[in-house]
């Protein structure tokens, strides 16, 4: 007879819950009890135990953030501290230890691993879907809409005023959040960690006055991934006003982005991967990520995900600018059509 | 020169507004004109002609339902009508049709193929997802969260009052949005047109009756695919509520499901939809569907999206299976554990 | 040492735990302790006894629903259940009950002071806003905004397809939520309980056909209160389809009206309620309701809340049929002008 | 036959729309023309003129923004402006101006009425809800309505986390959305400009340090007004911080506030005060705001709307004290009880 344990660890992420109510229901059907910890590593270390039956996860695939808490945990990459989460997992009777998120928690659990003689297995939990062996991790697609509706926001106020907005969305050191807030809200310009070469502010600020010629009276929306301009995005806020003459107002979206009730697909997704996360370790695999490829759920090696780094679609890439770059090019074609 | 015409055809879905951006502001890149007609094929044959330029596409895509009008239009079978459209085409200097619809438009599409020499591309908006050939339909992602949100309310009165409730989606003839809804909304039964063998009347009312039992102060949801039951939803909760002695709510969702401003998800896919079928015209295809299989971008001859039937995943429907089946073995686990 | 009890009673509202929050809060500032029933009134006579306390109360307020459960027990009417719950009430040394309802949960509070001694005070909660000696009920502001993105929705098809739609909401015997939800949704006609005369079939037939003419590309809203056309809204859609000729989809928007956030309005009205429904105990007031006029909180005794009819606002009803007129008589208008 | 002139001024608001149509609407009914100035003062300036119709108002209501767009205009202010905006009103015809904004505007309607002999009619339109004379502006509801929703989302990452969040919500120089922010969220903490004395940082820091021991796996939000902290928002959050020991985040709400669909609250208030609009104008009244106090529509002369101090309601204020105050109190009243 099992006992699997299950934390939630780094950045909470819409969708965690309804990956624990899969793994709890999954579970129980096999007759494998389900454990938790609260605050990811530190609740194993600090013993914050709390037992998980299919009678309360009822109602919460619905709710954000994480009813398991999570937490950043540096201190779990000294050794010691490792060694006392296995000797933690050991006294409860834990064979198998299910970690959801990012690549900081995989790190640990790679670590633990060392350490630890039971199963680990990995599920993809975080907003930036940085993660590299799935197409997408949990909570991603809620991070999303909730920047592009929070866009869709500003687009109004930036309308009304003819304004132009530099809008700072998360991403920590990735161009996922700010690739599909650009696409899904048309946004006039976009600068990712990932565009090679990176857009330049003499080429910004020319085609924010090209366009303010083309559309005096209308919005202009640059999209800025978070990181990764000097100085944040009221510096460039300040360096484009002055580069153009327009003002240029800076609107950093923040924490918003992460909380939220989960989108459908977020909760199908964490639904998916809690399950076969079960099944993974009734096959006895371990050290692994569950990830979703091309709809199939696979197994990827934990290193893997860490390691590699996980490129954005080139096709989503040149579908955004493709369709911004035709903004200043129309006039010529109405002309000529 | 080429010039496109684009219409929407059949119901409406959410990011059919973006898939027309994308067409315009791709063509206009490409030295290519496009152009409108309001109402799908109605609109082709009464000449109800729309001028479509990228200055006009800066806003639309965050808004639902569909700027150039749809219509619903049995007429369209008949062969005069088709040589009336294909005429009209011809006069406009069309040499390109993109229609943006489900089965039933393609139907027409492959019709109008007999009568007009033009290129013919489909591009699958329908919030059912009942098209083969592709994964995903644009529209559905959208409706799939509207129905969620909408459970998502009924289960918190559900909840208060200790209710049962039969909730009917849409879906056509098929059982896609149930699936995604049920599974999404943590659903305690589902009744899909798919399934083999259909739920009972008495499978599904003892199963009612076990769950009160076990949860007597809690709430439980049945997912009812539209045009399923006979005598529909209403018929269903009367027959639940004798056969049980429970009183089983009728809630059908109706048409708030078809409605809504498009999730990012939809968006996007509308957005490589619509590039994509100006790629395909620029390469000479023609009598294709331009779909997404795999995360990759494929094209479809027409007749095979409505010939053919797409099955639910199966990994889905288990998916469902198996976390709603748990609540009524659970309380014999928890004994054991 | 005073004990409170509370219960919400009858259908749930949006600010139900709002409430509740701010009972609880404000009792332990003054050293009183708060319990709950659950499932109102029944709740009380089979002892669901809940303690409550701040702790617990810090996440309840954004919730919809009531954590405390709800019930309609037309049991309660009868002397010996009264009876019974004046025993429990006192078994658990309670002074006073605070009932969270609409009016027939008043109407039972009235009943009960027959038989109990303790203090009874009334706070409205019921989306229908039908309580007279308030403003405004908890839950109507949240039911209102409900129905009004739902027919938001349903506008984008119908404009999609230009299409008339019958919009069923609630209000049981009042037009409260039918009045705002037509004036928020710029909807083309209504029809309400406390309309007179009321709208006849060839009136709302001419208007849609002249609808029809000016505006032939567009959608036509008519929204109808529950309980009041012979049939229901499907009747009603189908008689207006004989008469018109036009196809007159009908559309109850149903149980989702119930659900849902709390929006800002609820939380604060509810909150406010709470707290003042414990200053009344603390100042010794009894059979009364707490209520909100003209901005200022108001004890009314609580047989004036359901014995009185509650009008709707004149100059609310005469704003929408005026707006709503314009449509057909501005085409000649525009002509002189 | 009169001409009517609407423009909207200074930031925009949600509902602004809304009010619009009903200018429109009533006007045309009553056989006046209306007409629009795009872009606020400066659109009369240079004649930005666009005529306004009935059949064009039937779908704006429900967007947010304006889309008679808006400006800020400081040189308004100065003599010739005023006389050239003076003399386009004639040019036009026009016979009254309905003003849709904030005191700037109200302040900029004042200053053309010495130069201009039209009647001028103010209609409260501003988030901020800071003008006196009226209970509630257009645009304050939903901005408390957005602030809330996004407060909530930033609850369940900082429950995750067990964190602090210092949020810092929009106002000017009024504390209105902090207020209705913070007892609709049920905050832990706020800062507003009105409160006297101010909040002390190691009053907060103490508080802060309290809630810590007595939940230490809780979320703890501090509303701040903009404007009001030396340093803003960030500042606050480093010197919380230090003094706690704890780290506080900072989280700006920025421009989404301004943004979105109105509520019903605010379409149903903007048609009210745009219909009784056009009956001052009509009665012949000039140089007055049209508000709502105590649900009643009334005119206040336009200076006394913005020489005034307008005070956050002192229920209200005591409410939320006293609902946060509880929170390290009922330890104590827990083992009393």
């Amino acid at each position: 007879m099992k006992r699997i344990a299950v934390i939630t660890s780094g950045g909470d992420a819409p969708g965690m819950n309804a990956c624990i109510r899969a793994i709890v229901n999954t579970a129980y059907q096999e007759g494998i009890e389900v454990v938790g910890f609260r605050h990811g590593y530190r609740g194993i270390v600090d013993n914050l135990f709390q037992p998980l039956h299919p009678d309360d996860m009822r109602l919460v695939s619905q709710r954000g953030g994480t009813f398991l808490k999570s937490a950043r945990y540096p201190e779990f990459r000294e050794v010691e501290t490792a060694q006392k989460a296995a000797t933690q997992l050991n006294n409860h009777d834990i064979s198998a230890l299910v970690v959801i998120g990012g690549d900081g928690s995989f790190r640990g659990a790679a670590h633990l691993a060392n350490y630890w003689q039971g199963q680990i297995i990995g599920i993809p939990g975080t907003i930036d879907n940085d993660l590299a062996g799935t197409d997408i991790t949990i909570g991603f697609a809620t991070a999303v809409d909730t920047a592009m509706e929070a866009i869709d926001r500003v687009r109004e106020t930036a309308e009304a005023m003819a304004r132009v907005f530099i809008i700072e969305v998360m991403g920590r050191q990735a161009g996922f959040i700010g690739l599909h807030a650009a696409i899904s809200s048309a946004a006039e310009a976009m600068i990712l960690p990932e565009m090679d070469p990176q857009p330049k502010l003499p080429e910004l600020a020319d085609n924010i006055k090209q366009a303010r010629v083309a559309f005096p009276d209308s919005s202009y929306i640059v999209i800025l991934s978070e990181n990764l301009w000097p100085g944040g995005v009221h510096a460039l806020a300040e360096s484009l006003t002055k580069a153009t003459g327009v003002t240029c107002h800076a609107c950093p979206l923040g924490h918003i982005q992460r909380g939220g009730r989960p989108n459908a697909q977020d909760r199908i997704l964490a639904m998916q991967l809690g399950q076969a996360a079960v099944s993974a370790i009734l096959e006895g695999s371990s050290d692994v990520m569950i990830g979703l490829e091309n709809e199939h759920v696979v197994e990827v090696p934990l290193h893997l995900t860490f390691d590699r780094d996980k490129p954005l679609a080139p096709r989503l890439v040149n579908l955004q600018l493709g369709l911004q770059g035709v903004n200043f090019t129309s006039k010529k074609v109405r002309k000529n059509a």
